[in-house]
């Protein structure tokens, strides 16, 4: 078999079916060989939109690679594991140092390799076939450990350099911790559940490092089976149906809706699942409170007031959520027991449950989302727009908003059972959100198991200024007929920098497109593509409600692209609130 | 002064009068005291196109320069001078390690620029502004001295630091290398000279590092005066005026035209200067002749047959050049002198030179460049294409030609006196000739010594490919009113790519667009774009002679996008000689 056969089959193992990047001279050959591994390519227009999907993306040296570093440094912030392939010149070509094109004619020919070690986790240039296969699988499986990109340069003699393919037989699997002794955690489970019997008014909060392999299923039993009250912090969207009842909002301080800052303050014990306190998900560091007992869980450790008192979270949660369940089932409905315990799954499973928050965290009206108060002559306005599409949005949505006001406005929108949320809060790239729609959708049309009946939506939220950064990604949208409903908010330039500095800046100000006429520009087949302007708020409410716009229902679903024109200094209240907070600090 | 200012009014007394980038966090309050400084922001739609311009970018921490870094790698693969200033979270953030947005939430600041490092000459993050100015000064003037990239962090909280301004009150200039000693100076120039009077037919070629300052105008002055015949390297295009008589064309072996390689295989004497042997300005390192006497003119050192002879280049070739002018006067138009001598400047400075050329260089009829012949119903073809430009082409035209049949199809185009070339053929990065456009209409428009009359052009020559990498600064243009000329060329895709690997694979295929829609897309306003769509020589011929098409005599010319559509396995014969040379090597 050959060298690059062997790579393509495992990126097959994994679940990949789509390469992203754009051919290069030392990366065609390999590029040859993609089909009959199974693998479809995708080839963006430029590597920069190409990395911000998903998965495995190959360049080519230096030129193409560094188009793509961008995107994969925010992999790397925001925890996507993704393989990175590049083409290297011949082995015996970098031995000599010769200065071969798309290098800087030095005869080094590991400075881009370095860079890229900045932002991956592990970086390997292959040097010979012998133990090729070897250093492959070791470096996907770092990818699986890290949840972070890797590197792997591949020479252009060594793309048909022959293998042993014997190893292929075991599908990869990177490895789980070994258990911690079960003494050690029930001893943490025990003490937390003696704070919690004696605590008025506890809460979870979901950060996003529970989304790492290694706790993402514990959290989510836990929350389920607690029935505790449950807040996630902004880069933790997705990760909790929203839809559960003990589903309580967004805690971000001061960025937070003014309900959910309420409940957030009346609490005395915080259980923080993968916190990840950046300054954006904090807003601007201050959801910290040291007069609440928090008990964090952590990779490796549970930490109550500094203390370690336990190790493997992710077992402590399924033995706490056990142990919760267990006394909801034994305390009577109108046993005294704390709010907390009797509020069990059960109960908020039914949809009329009789089970009633704590004072601290009744009243919350807003979390029954319904289409909020049309106002028909009413200009769209960002708020407006963020809570009208809580009602449209659909079971198993992948919504990929983009960085600024949409990624902020849709904190506050109640996401749907089984959405997707694709955003960025630590990287912060504009732009980022065209190339994720690209490799989102091309997953989900790859996804056998999808859910019956009407096909999963790939939703795109983008402002003015992040579409210019990445419009040629709608090219290839167009081009592999990915169905993707992009909502183009149209205000002028970069809001979210007027809220920062020079509101009325001309540096703030972009070129005004008219984006309706991108899909006939990149030859979008007639009926294949569908445009509209939306001014105010009467006709989006029409557009969302036609039952010809939202719906899925054929194999080659049109292209829809809506400009929604707001004001320019018109920001979602999350947006204002964390900005405030920041620049406060 | 603020210690921002203090920056920018050293950027004015460079020259740089346009500043590239786009607006971030980290940047934004130093936008503000751009137009105090005199400089105009241009305002790109993402920044690896911005940094495909020259001189200075800013950008911000991470997302901003990470866009930026392949066109930055670019500069310093082909030496070009960019001043890039990153904007950093304050020097308070940076030392508490704060997890913040644009960073991978670990801590550390350091990471980005050391990834710039491995392609910048100098690499500073401020501190303190106690020092700032001098450190300033010293990485703007390694800038000048490497013709690299260099990389200034600037940390919000200094942007408005107080610093002395009496620095500025002289101007940087990059100090000049101390003379050498005449005596040894003469030396060289005397052996040379004597190398010169026994050669039957020597020859110069001019190579890519004759562009670097310290012997840019002694090369030029030498090729003048001395009136040898005179070749080129690919990378060595714009440096020497090809309408001078000696002038000869240019030479990378088999990708040469065939008269060219004729003449240089007949040599016994070439006077290398600046060479700069990479891949492809040498056709796969087939140039070099060993059989034929060599000296090479370098920075610091002047060699003949790996022995230095000289040191001081610059001092040599203008010696040189004095001595042949002054023998060639003293000889009589009937001398027996050889042939060399005879071709004065001042008889190759008439039109109706009675000099000769030597046996081996004469003949060069292909020299007499006019309109190709013309097939009316013939369709485009890539030479058919790049000759009839030689004869459309005018005085002082920015020719920026795109990475593929553009930058190779280019090299045998004769471009007129003051034609300014902008390319890449060490880097090859496709799409940096739309940037570069940008750049240098940019440049040209505030340049106040512009020639008389007509106004300098700006040509872009580029493929669909390349296009759709950075089609987005069309709309810079429109944004500035730039009337760059582009021609496109429509041919399905990466035609260098397909004469590498994959003639017919859909990888080196692209979605096609309908390039004429973009100003529209791009709301040029009414009257300021023409488009064009050309498929046969006749319909490019009536174009290029419509005196309504070519000529820049207004203020705001509009902006002229001219679709060229070819077969899609046509390429140029410079571009077939030089992979063919890659390839079999």
């Amino acid at each position: 078999m050959h060298l690059t056969e062997y790579l393509f089959y495992r990126l097959h193992q994994l679940g990949v079916r789509s390469v992203f990047g754009c051919p290069g001279d030392f990366n065609l050959t390999s590029l040859d060989h993609l089909e009959t591994c199974g693998l479809n390519w995708v080839g963006n227009t430029n590597e920069l939109n190409a990395g911000k999907g998903i998965s495995a993306i190959m360049t080519t040296l230096g030129v193409g690679e560094l188009s793509a570093i961008n995107a994969l440094a925010g992999s790397s912030a925001e925890l996507v594991p993704v393989i990175h392939i590049v083409g290297y010149p011949s082995t015996e070509a970098q031995r000599k140092g010769l200065p071969i094109h798309h290098t800087l004619g030095d005869g080094d020919f590991e400075r881009f390799a370095k860079m890229s070690a900045q932002i991956s986790s592990a970086v390997v240039i292959l040097k010979d076939s012998s133990n090729a296969t070897r250093i492959i699988d070791e470096t996907i499986l770092e990818c699986c450990r890290s949840s972070k990109p890797v590197y792997i340069g591949l020479p252009m003699d060594l793309v048909r350099a022959e293998v042993d393919p014997s190893p292929l037989e075991h599908p990869l699997t990177a490895e789980k911790p070994a258990p911690n002794p079960i003494v050690e955690e029930e001893s943490a489970v025990d003490l937390i559940l003696s704070r919690l019997l004696v605590a008025q008014s506890p809460a979870i909060i979901v950060d996003s490092l529970a989304n790492k392999p290694h706790i993402f299923e514990s959290t989510r039993s836990f929350v389920e089976s607690s029935g505790l009250p449950c807040f996630i912090t902004p880069m933790a969207k997705g990760i909790i149906d929203e839809t559960l009842p003990n589903f309580r909002g967004v805690y971000a301080d001061k960025a937070s809706q003014p309900f959910v800052l309420e409940d957030i303050q009346s609490c005395d014990l915080i259980l923080n699942i993968g916190p990840r306190p950046t300054d954006i998900n904090t807003a601007g560091f201050r959801t910290d409170m040291p007069h609440v007992e928090t008990i964090k869980f952590e990779h490796g450790k549970i930490t109550l007031l500094s203390e370690v008192v336990g190790l493997d979270a992710s077992g402590v949660l399924f033995k706490l959520g056990d142990a919760l369940h267990r006394e909801g089932l034994e305390s009577s409905p109108d046993s005294t027991a704390p709010r907390k315990l009797s509020h069990t799954p059960e109960e908020s499973g039914s949809a009329s449950s009789s089970s009633t928050p704590s004072s601290s965290l009744e009243g919350d009206s807003s979390l029954d989302f319904q289409t909020p108060v049309l106002d028909k002559s009413a200009p769209l306005t960002q708020d407006w727009v963020w809570e009208r599409l809580s009602t449209w949005l659909r079971e198993d949505d992948i919504i990929a908003a983009d960085v600024g006001t949409s990624s902020f406005g849709t904190l506050w929108t109640r996401y749907p059972r089984g959405a997707v949320p694709l955003t960025q809060l630590l990287w912060c790239s504009i732009g980022y959100a065209v190339g994720a729609a690209v490799g989102a959708a091309l997953a989900a049309r790859e996804d056998k198991h999808q859910p019956k009946g009407l096909k999963r939506r790939t939703i795109l939220l983008t402002g003015d200024g992040s579409l210019q950064m990445t419009a040629q990604e709608i090219s290839t949208m167009v081009r592999r007929k990915l169905g993707v409903i992009i909502f183009v908010i149209c205000n002028e330039g970069y809001t979210i920098e007027r809220l920062i500095n020079g509101p009325e800046a001309e540096y703030n100000d972009i070129q005004p497109w008219d984006y309706k006429l991108l899909p006939t520009t990149f030859q979008a087949e007639p009926g294949s593509a569908q445009t509209y302007a939306i001014h105010t708020q009467s006709e989006l409410d029409m557009l969302l409600m036609d039952p010809s716009f939202g719906p899925e229902p054929i194999d080659d679903p049109p292209l829809r692209l809506v400009e929604l024109h707001m004001p320019k200094l018109d920001a979602p209240e999350s947006l204002r609130g964390t900005i405030d907070a920041i620049v406060r600090r």
